[in-house]
């Protein structure tokens, strides 16, 4: 049995975890801590959370956390997650951090988009999350950055095709659509119900945070340097992520080479789905799964390839793939404890 | 283990049996049924259901049944259930009809709110599937008829009070609100999404189907003629019923009378949670889960007690329950398979 | 030509006035207000709302507004107009207050409800603005409490019943469900986006401040204390309300009398419709207008009535009435500026 | 006054051009037709159409017409629209067609996306409606072929760019989103609540009707044979399209000259806008109106231009545009009867 902590435990990713590691058959929720609650029980934060009446939500002390678990999980804003890091993992407690403050192997690249980084020199051994590409990586880490919820909806379609060679690595653009879930439960008033509802915009267009960290990995995979057009947009429903991405193909690229590529990914993934011929995601098929479904539309004629892909952003956008970077870390199968059915509403 | 076949499958009610049975550690999926769909893998007609690629829509035959398994789900609509279950229990196949058709034990009551019957003989047989009130006649019963949705939700807080004597039986009220999903997936201009999304609405005020439903039983309980007014509401969103409940307090009746009435009832039931002294339901507190909340606000004054219950409409209300009332049928503790966690978004 | 200042331009409701004050034919807008808003231009505000771009946001003075306005609609928080109030009416400006400072007549009712009154002189002099039933009052007013959204969806209805002595005056419910619109533009965890959508629940069960409203109109309507119970909901949708009212008949009363009353009062108010039998309000068919539909059941064997009244909380409920107000009060039709024909969605 | 006729009037597009005509100071709605609701008055179809009690849906007659009006609006299926238009022509009614029967001037691109065309002699005659683009033609025009929502949102925001030859013509991607209300008002599994709802999908991805009618009119002005990528999406919301467009820059194109083309060809535009550097367009911002606005980013590095628009898909899109050229065609100024002010909830 794992012991395993959240920290953080009472915003959205948080909460999503609690469910997600009470219904693991593997691990154990030992601990939970909260800033804003400290001192209440989960269940009163969240009434809906049945069964967590006598579970506490604390401060969060390394110390404390060394005597209860083998596995953290930090649910934390940015900047928070790093001040944190350094001292658990001296208690010899693996971290799986959902905050962007260890997904990137380049300093700098961080800097520009966030803030200093404050525990550089754990960036080198730190290994993103994304479970089907750095599996090997993911085994033997002791932290995980985790990543973010568009990266991983833009990354695992582009990754294979990129890897295979299949496509230009230029003119990349990703038009991503979110719900309002993303943005947290902190309050805003573009989170308010009125602004949102019966709605829809994009917004930082050519400025939001995941455009680095996206063309890190890009880079980094396909040894070329890339810049993606990304547009981001806000969808009025509360969970669940759709991107529409536009390549160009190389000359001899053909639909069966795309599928194959595809295919040697992906064929033994459990949560990746490559969709047949002329079917398309939606939402409602990936909501509350750590699924990824992908579908692609080849023409012929301009030579252009549309991939689409859908992940429930809390999920396989978050929550989701940090429990099975867990299973991986620990020798589980990748599904253990993420694999009930969903129905589509 | 327990062999299950589910017929209806394609509609929302049936789709939620498919995900329970699935999820189930003591029951198997043998096979499902659907007349619109027959052919059809469950994963064609619903993308969202993973891992049933092979599971194949059948046609609809009790003597099929037999060979495969020990009880069936019927998510039919009604009249079509009474065709069909005399035949499948001569196979000695025990019944959970979730249409109206063995709900009533007086079949005129039954006849004037639907159609001619044309299993009477079954009617006295058939046990009222509303688990925690009938749960020892549901123990031994092979044919139940399982309770509508906004029965279930104004019988379960209804009951305790009228046999403990705490409540007048004349003059009860129910403002009740359910979800679109409740009307079923058929095609009609009150669920097209452009007439419900931004609006809300009564519907058929002093004629819904299920106001003899509840005056039935609440005869029964409680041994006088009681006539509820029930209006029934349409909300835009997909799924969640909430009742709220007017009734008229007896002379000696506070509020400790009533949460001991309910504590008595429902103490160790594990889907009912009376909530404290100014706690209320809501929806997203019982949505994807087997619960049945309920709030208590007892005026001094006025000698009113507001009674507020929610439950999700497909579960509790329909699918949840049927399995809870599998799970007694067959000897298992009612919450097996139904106990996962549920976050509120 | 009226000449109009809005103060608290920058809220819900604000907005809607500028809105109606633009589309309307006899006023002109001359001046707006918002504290939080202060300098800048409406358009930068909102977007939506084109032609404003050199309307700027001022602060409120009572000495300056004396130069430009005759009238002024006050969209503020109650406590804050109250203190404005006095300096406003010493400058000769009519007032139409939408906070609750001025719909009281007895001061030790608002206060129990709200805060210490610092403008009680002015409670005997102030009308309370629910157009059709205080017409002849708020023609001569120079001040109007523009009423609560609740209570004129549920006096409006009721006041026939009672002043024709149809109903008893004992036992009053009203079940009513509002959009998140009525809770304002401020941020809190109750109108983020997550919380509210998808879920529906009742809130100030037994303590709302519209509760006092309603009773001390109602008393003052009938000649009878009269203590309503009144149970407000939240609906997943931006703008409308509905109020399902439970009323017991004396006597005679039957259906014809109802209807005959409701004819007497309102058969020449261009805003309320009657509903023919069997016919009841939805909030799709009032969304956008300053309508307030009714719509009657009657049922003979419980001597019980089903009243559904639908207004859109920020028009009739809210901005709407109190332009109706601004109409009477200088000799307009009701309708001017008012009725623009509006689809179902 | 413009004596106007509207068939098809219960559809989304025909309730919508009756509150556009009721509202307009210079037509009077004289009749409207049904096919499915003949012989009822329009408040009965749809209750919140107040003011319509006497307003009976009758078939459609070029016959009768001809003694009542000088327009007519076709909102009618294509197919049936071509059937009926070269007899109302005859009667010298001039005619506005809502469907794609009289979009293209290339007989073979709308039969090849569409069917046969029984009307082929008027295709040179009539004009493409898109008001800012064909105004001239307009005005001269007896009948016009009111463009698609999409392409509205499409063409608006590129030709200015193609034809001052600031961009290529090669690979222009555009991402479009539309509220369910563009479906239409017939049923479908696609329009059902809760199919809908919480979800977000593309559809008709390489093949969509649109496509052809964008590429006939952007060949038409650019004088070059384009292609675009188009994939329209679903969003769970009533009303509301959103494209967000990429396309590239040519050598020496700059924001600046951008700006400067959108500004010669919309400045004295009441209904387009184009908001300022780093501000985006909103559904909520143009929803109610016919407006449509347009937000462009240029990106120095990838010379890669992100241009959003944004229109009311019933308005701009179908019914206000349909006005707007009634008013071209009579002599008024666009904007009569179209610019009243809207709040963005």
């Amino acid at each position: 049995m794992i012991n395993v902590g959240i920290a953080g435990v009472t915003g959205y990713t948080g909460i999503e975890l609690v469910k997600l590691i009470s219904n693991h058959p593997k691990a154990k929720l030992c601990t939970v801590s909260s800033n804003s609650y400290a001192g209440k029980a989960l269940t009163d934060v969240f009434p809906s959370m049945r069964g967590f009446e006598t579970l506490i939500c604390e401060g969060l002390s390394a110390q404390s956390l060394s005597q209860k678990v083998d596995v953290i999980f930090l649910a934390l804003p940015h900047k928070i997650s790093m001040q944190h890091v350094p001292e658990i993992l001296d208690h010899n407690i693996k971290v799986i951090d959902l905050s962007a403050d260890f997904r990137f192997s380049d300093a700098s690249a961080y800097e520009s988009a966030y803030q200093e980084h404050t525990a550089k020199h754990l960036l080198k051994e730190s290994v993103y999350g994304l479970s089907e590409i750095y599996r090997e990586e993911i085994k033997a880490a002791r932290l995980i950055g985790n990543p973010g919820c568009y990266p991983t909806s833009i990354l695992l379609p582009l990754i294979p095709l990129l890897k295979k060679n299949l496509i230009q690595s230029d003119g990349i653009i990703s038009d991503s659509k979110s719900g309002v879930s993303g943005a947290g439960r902190s309050l805003s008033l573009s989170s308010h119900f009125c602004e949102v509802n019966e709605s829809f915009t994009p917004y930082k267009i050519g400025n939001h945070r995941h455009t680095p960290e996206i063309n890190e990995i890009l880079g980094i995979q396909s040894g070329k340097k890339i810049s993606i057009t990304f547009v981001p947009h806000l969808l009025p429903l509360t969970r669940g992520m759709l991107s529409t991405i536009y390549v160009e193909a190389k000359e001899n690229t053909d639909e069966n080479k795309i599928r194959d590529a595809y295919a040697s990914y992906y064929e033994n993934e459990p949560f990746i789905r490559i969709l047949g011929k002329n079917l398309f995601p939606a939402i409602s098929y990936v909501r509350g799964t750590n699924a990824c479904d992908i579908g692609i539309h080849f023409c012929e004629k301009t030579k252009r390839i549309i991939i689409v892909s859908a992940i429930d952003n809390l999920l396989k956008g978050a929550a989701g793939q940090a429990v099975q970077n867990m299973n991986i870390m620990f020798g589980l199968k990748d599904e253990i404890g993420l694999n009930s059915v969903q129905v589509p509403l």
